[in-house]
């Protein structure tokens, strides 16, 4: 604390991301980071921009990245708003959508970012409990009457997760007074985005990152999808925020991405495959693993405590993510990686639990 | 407006910036761009980033741009904070620092997104009117009384004016009650940084950008620099809204630029050339010229409308920035370009006015 600090600072518990370790040879599945890389093209476009041109200023507007959003999605240029990272879009988002008189909703079990982005911003929130099982129950939602918004990740993270569309469309029937945040950074890995409701919803908004399925979580870029009315709130913000949040290289790698087919649909089916090789090795092993629909898996040891499995890997040279927070301390979140990664991760496994 | 929207996106003014024209072949003067682009070595670093390691989230701290920036100005990483352009940083600033219940202070003419970031976060401010040569005079803030704090660019925009930084130390000498926000965007144009003066003063903070001197307005980097406690304040709230703001590409650039000097004190030597050059050329031709410290000029013709002029350049494929504001709407900001382009400004004012 100190006395040149706004009153705000001190109030603050900020995020705290996976680690991002300096130590190379490393097994890193704590941070689920795609383990094939970017497509050839996404590298090509980048080396074009690098240029000269990087002393200009880029389009304050991404408008070529908000094209390209839109002609994958089906929608117009003006439903896409972009920005560094769908960290940022979510802040915005928050500040922008979600501070409303009545209290935003989300998950108990959640990214744990949300209620970092309700202390910025001053907003209040309730804890909606996942079931038993750790699902997602719509009802809950509409039963807990007048709310300032709703936001979950779907797939949820870190429980993996995925919420049918059917139910993600029967919450936003139910719920037209607040908008709907839909959070889906996972859903290339066997989801069907919310992005085909737009049209039907204007209260619907679908949160994307190229950081996962495109395997460009070093580049920094991610959207939002909806309404042309939240939209402009949201360039609202951003433009009193900072007018120029995505830079030439990132515009340029990210609508290479967005245009490219083969390694994406090739590389997101390799992580898929790993997923369900992966699983059913975790589950010989003893573990209670949930469905995935992410590039991750959450499961637990019926005898083995979780942060003692993690630091064990740790040993080994494996990263994976441990949570200290109710409910959930009992399970690890591991990322899938390659055949090698995944293998290397159950023979750890295996060797920890003989002992 | 609508009522999805949250009630303070309806009460923002969001900040316009400079066109950035989507036509070729204009001769662009408008927004201060540096006409020699970076040094090949910046192009060098991000080619040899763009790798598949794009799939790896960026060091969330950016500890290598916090040493690169550290070693420049003989400051510890931890008195450096790194950003997404200045942009960014000026506005986590405000949020985290300059949020008090007295109100904050900057000129009257400035740069116009202060304003707009006080409206994003609710903070009371004071306009503090220049002198009649439109000069920051230090007295008037010292004698304000109490103040949540004072910011303004030095050199100061658009006027282009430079305080010499024995009336920064006066500044900061009499107003140790709240944090003073030194913007030396144009700072690499002739002035001495503030940064000599960190260990010095506890309230300092200087923002740096590395678009116009090292000419990468395109990549998106700004930073502060100020004591830990300062920099601590800043990052809480960066990490309250995205854990990642600069990318890979950005952050190898960024180094290579800062431990890079020879490019850039050629092309910084060569734009301060020229701008004594246009600046007599101006002259010549009965403009009214203020001594700018920076990369560009600010200028009145008192028998000629600025808009109209503005106007008529922008005809003959040449864009110079007009702000309609009070006191200054009779003047013309114009970037100083290659000494090609500042030939074809003279000769197409020369015939404009002979009009």
């Amino acid at each position: 604390m100190s006395r040149y600090w706004s009153s705000i600072v001190d109030e603050l518990t900020p995020y705290v991301p996976g680690e991002q370790p300096k130590v190379r040879n490393l097994i890193k599945l704590n941070t689920n980071e795609n383990p094939y890389g970017p497509s050839p093209e996404v590298l090509e476009a980048i080396r074009a921009e690098t240029t000269d041109s990087l002393r200009l200023y880029p389009d304050p507007a991404s408008e070529r990245l908000r094209e390209a959003v839109a002609a994958r999605h089906r929608l117009a240029p003006e439903q896409v708003f972009p920005g560094n990272g769908s960290d940022e879009v979510l802040a915005h988002t928050f500040l922008a959508l979600l501070k409303h008189s009545a209290p935003l909703l989300f998950p108990d079990v959640s990214y744990s970012f949300y209620p970092v982005y309700a202390q910025l911003y001053g907003i209040e929130y309730r804890r909606v409990p996942l079931d038993e099982e750790l699902r997602i129950r719509v009802d809950d939602y509409l039963e807990f009457g007048p709310n300032g918004g709703i936001i979950f990740p779907n797939p949820n993270a870190p429980t993996g997760r995925l919420l049918p569309l059917q139910d993600v469309e029967r919450l936003l029937a139910g719920n037209s007074d607040s908008v709907v945040v839909i959070d889906e950074a996972y859903i290339d890995f066997g989801g069907d985005s919310a992005a085909a409701l737009i049209n039907d919803f204007p209260n619907l908004l679908v949160v994307q990152t190229l950081s996962k399925s495109r395997a460009l979580a070093g580049l920094r870029v991610g959207f939002a999808m909806g309404n042309t009315v939240l939209v402009e709130a949201l360039d609202r913000v951003k433009n009193s925020f900072n007018s120029y949040p995505l830079d030439r290289l990132a515009i340029a790698g990210a609508v290479a991405a967005l245009q490219e087919q083969v390694h994406f649909q090739r590389s997101r089916r390799a992580i898929m495959d790993s997923r369900e090789w992966l699983t059913a090795q975790l589950a010989a092993l003893g573990f209670d693993v949930l469905p995935s629909g992410a590039n991750f898996l959450f499961a637990r040891h019926p005898e083995r405590d979780a942060f003692a499995l993690a630091a064990r890997l740790r040993e080994k040279n494996i990263l994976v993510r441990h949570f200290k927070q109710r409910r959930i301390e009992q399970f690890l979140r591991i990322t899938v990686g390659t055949d090698a990664q995944c293998r290397a991760l159950v023979e750890a496994l295996r060797e920890t639990l003989q002992q």
